[in-house]
């Protein structure tokens, strides 16, 4: 079955694309006007796919197919087709779970590991904005929607114990992508590693430190282990404000193919992780001391509100509908009963706020010493300032991920946030 | 294609299964003689199946079939032919990673859900040496040696994320045994249902108190969730004395049929649990006061050594044989780091035994209050003083359960069971 797809499958630059969707009667209709005429842009600028987007005389659509390799890295590095199955797969259920939050599906062709959505437009990818010093101020409500539908939903909580197993079978074969986190993630930015980089010469002394940190090996270890082997909830599994398009009015998160069933805090602390970057970074895209205050002000309240509106809707979620076959309502009767489940919900959601600050701080070291990195830092030009930014970020990861039980609340991240953004690290060189 | 094999599934009595057998080569040679002259008994005392012993002129064979209901409630339980597949599935990769500690498979046939194993013999069922007090000197060396071979081995310490993976979605059709633990173990003995039983009257009152006791529900959730949403490894997942044949001088684990990826605790836990009911119920099997204390001396010992002997060996393994994904050696080199991850290894295994202890307590609490019950306690006659063993055991469970912390080590656990050897509590009725 697998080697029939993969002799059906073939890459579709622009022509053999315009075909292929001309043969599509819907997508036809949608685009409107002669397919001779569409407008056909690559556009892809993630780290795995070609994207392209169409247009017609009517209307666009967007086309993803994966490549049998990484792109950013080239044939050297395959990495198997089923990933767009497994994203079409999470795409489908975000979609029934969170309405509006994703883009809509419009085709999918499975051999071609090929899907067609909505053309999300004027959206941009908020880290775009975010360099920019733009404030969405829909994004904590949606996204926080998001995470709570898609998380609860499909977790023990609110599933059958077989319903539960069988979505865990189902992306059981996507673990070549998982073993990307795992290696990226999890590994790789504590060792020598081929692909790790940093900014050098400044953040030599650093990268020796974390090379050098036994007791951030230890935490890091813990928190693969959690990511490879604890089921709790089909995660998007790479939310970070790359995974997200937005405009003032509406937040879209694309790009699931690392969905699988993992834990609920990697979700979550990717997106706290990723809007720290943009709070520590903003200081390197001033063009005046102090012109982006308001912005970065948004940004730890962003922080903030992410957190405690997740938290909150989880757990009416939770108060609401709790047909899954954990902490069954059926043992938690009378007024003693419902006082005891309100505590031990509280308590859940602090234990998944812990895995929260772990995985966050994770995400953040990744994007600093790793191989991937992001533009938030990556368009300082100065490298001494961007080393400086990198530094103060790191410098709380670290913190974050040994002295987990130290943050209490997320008030406790963005306060320590705020006392290293003016910081001055000791840089190497 | 499960349609094919419900169609060809038929179970086999004595005339049929003596065909059957008979048109199997090997088997025909090894039981030797004219197959008239076979002796077919049927000897399942389990709950789910059936089970024949075989015997020929030159040797014998014991055959399992599932039934497509529960054998102890019967046809209006239905339950899944396939659990025969999974437990041929975990029979085999126990023979794999713990040879000779399983009984040889001979045949498997998937449609008639039937297996042929080794007849064990002159062993018996552990669980009624232990009612007669018989000491078993091989025994704790031969089941660490199982458990920390099939745990180890299976666990994330062990394999790559992807093998594992795919280890858990080969068993993750199994839900519906899983299901039976999750709903007699995990929930009803704390609530009233229908198939509870417990040693009426005198335990009334304490029946009362599990279903009031809102701690103690907590505990038994968490545990619950833990079973269902912590895959760690292939665990056999009824590894109680009921499922293990001795003799003085072997042990064979059978009856995998609720194998899956779940808490390695479970098992340990099982193996403790029973061995704890066996202390208690011996009170209950003295001819004189005081005739089998040497007896209770040994499986408190044996309690002990289990613990101590399966840690012991499940570190070195993973001290020896670090092959997997997780906590790997290139994060720890030199002398801090090995010296660190040791630590870690320590601190992961106090982990395991939290939650060994937990599952322990839940495993005894099933079996006074729940559905299935076990000739330790059954076969004592007087129901006063089976009532007085039980609810010392129960005591135990309880505390074992809510404040699993203040039991640091093994001892702590036998030193609480001594304690409580000649308590006397109060009983209804």
């Amino acid at each position: 079955m697998t080697g029939d797809r993969a002799g059906d499958y073939r890459i579709l630059h622009e022509a053999a694309l315009r075909d292929y969707l001309a043969a599509l009667p819907d997508l036809k209709v949608r685009l409107g006007g002669d397919p001779v005429s569409w407008a056909i842009t690559e556009v892809g600028d993630g780290n795995l796919n070609l994207v392209f987007i169409v247009k017609g005389a009517r209307g666009g659509i967007a086309v993803k197919q994966a490549l049998p390799y990484v792109r950013l890295v080239g044939e050297s590095w395959p990495l198997p087709l089923s990933r767009a199955h497994y994203e079409y797969l999470a795409l489908s259920r975000q979609a029934e779970l969170a309405p509006g939050l994703v883009p809509a599906l419009l085709h999918h062709n499975e051999k071609l590991a090929l899907t067609v959505m909505e053309l999300l437009e004027p959206h941009i990818i908020m880290r775009k904005g975010l360099v920019a010093g733009t404030k969405y101020p829909r994004f904590a409500d949606d996204i926080t929607t998001f995470m709570a539908r898609t998380l609860f939903f499909t977790s023990d909580l609110a599933l059958s114990a077989a319903e539960k197993k069988q979505g865990i079978a189902a992306f059981a074969g996507n673990h070549a992508l998982c073993k990307i986190t795992e290696d990226l993630i999890f590994t790789d930015p504590y060792r020598i590693a081929e692909q790790n980089r940093w900014t050098v010469p400044y953040l030599d002394g650093v990268a020796a430190d974390l090379r050098d940190d036994m007791d951030l090996h230890i935490a890091i270890s813990r928190l693969k282990l959690k990511f490879m082997a604890s089921p709790e909830a089909l995660i998007h599994g790479d939310l970070h404000t790359g995974s997200i398009m937005v405009t003032d009015s509406q937040t879209r998160v694309i790009d699931p193919e690392f969905a699988f069933y993992g834990p609920m805090g990697f979700d979550a602390g990717a997106v706290l992780a990723n809007l720290l970057m943009a709070y520590f970074a903003s200081a390197g895209h001033e063009g005046a001391p102090g012109d982006r205050a308001a912005f970065e002000a948004w940004v730890l309240e962003t922080v903030e509100n992410v957190w405690t509106g997740f938290a909150g809707k989880f757990l009416d979620l939770w108060r609401g509908s709790a047909a899954g076959d954990a902490y069954p309502v059926s043992l938690f009767g009378g007024e003693k009963g419902t006082a005891r489940l309100e505590a031990e919900r509280q308590a859940y959601m602090q234990r998944l706020f812990a895995d929260t600050v772990g995985f966050a701080a994770a995400k953040i070291i990744r994007r600093i010493f790793g191989l991937a990195h992001n533009i938030d830092f990556e368009l300082i030009e100065d490298l001494r300032m961007r080393a400086t930014t990198e530094a103060r970020a790191v410098r709380l990861a670290r913190t974050m991920m040994v002295e987990t039980g130290a943050f209490r609340t997320v008030t406790d991240v963005t306060g320590a946030a705020r006392k290293l953004r003016n910081w001055m690290p000791e840089l190497s060189g």
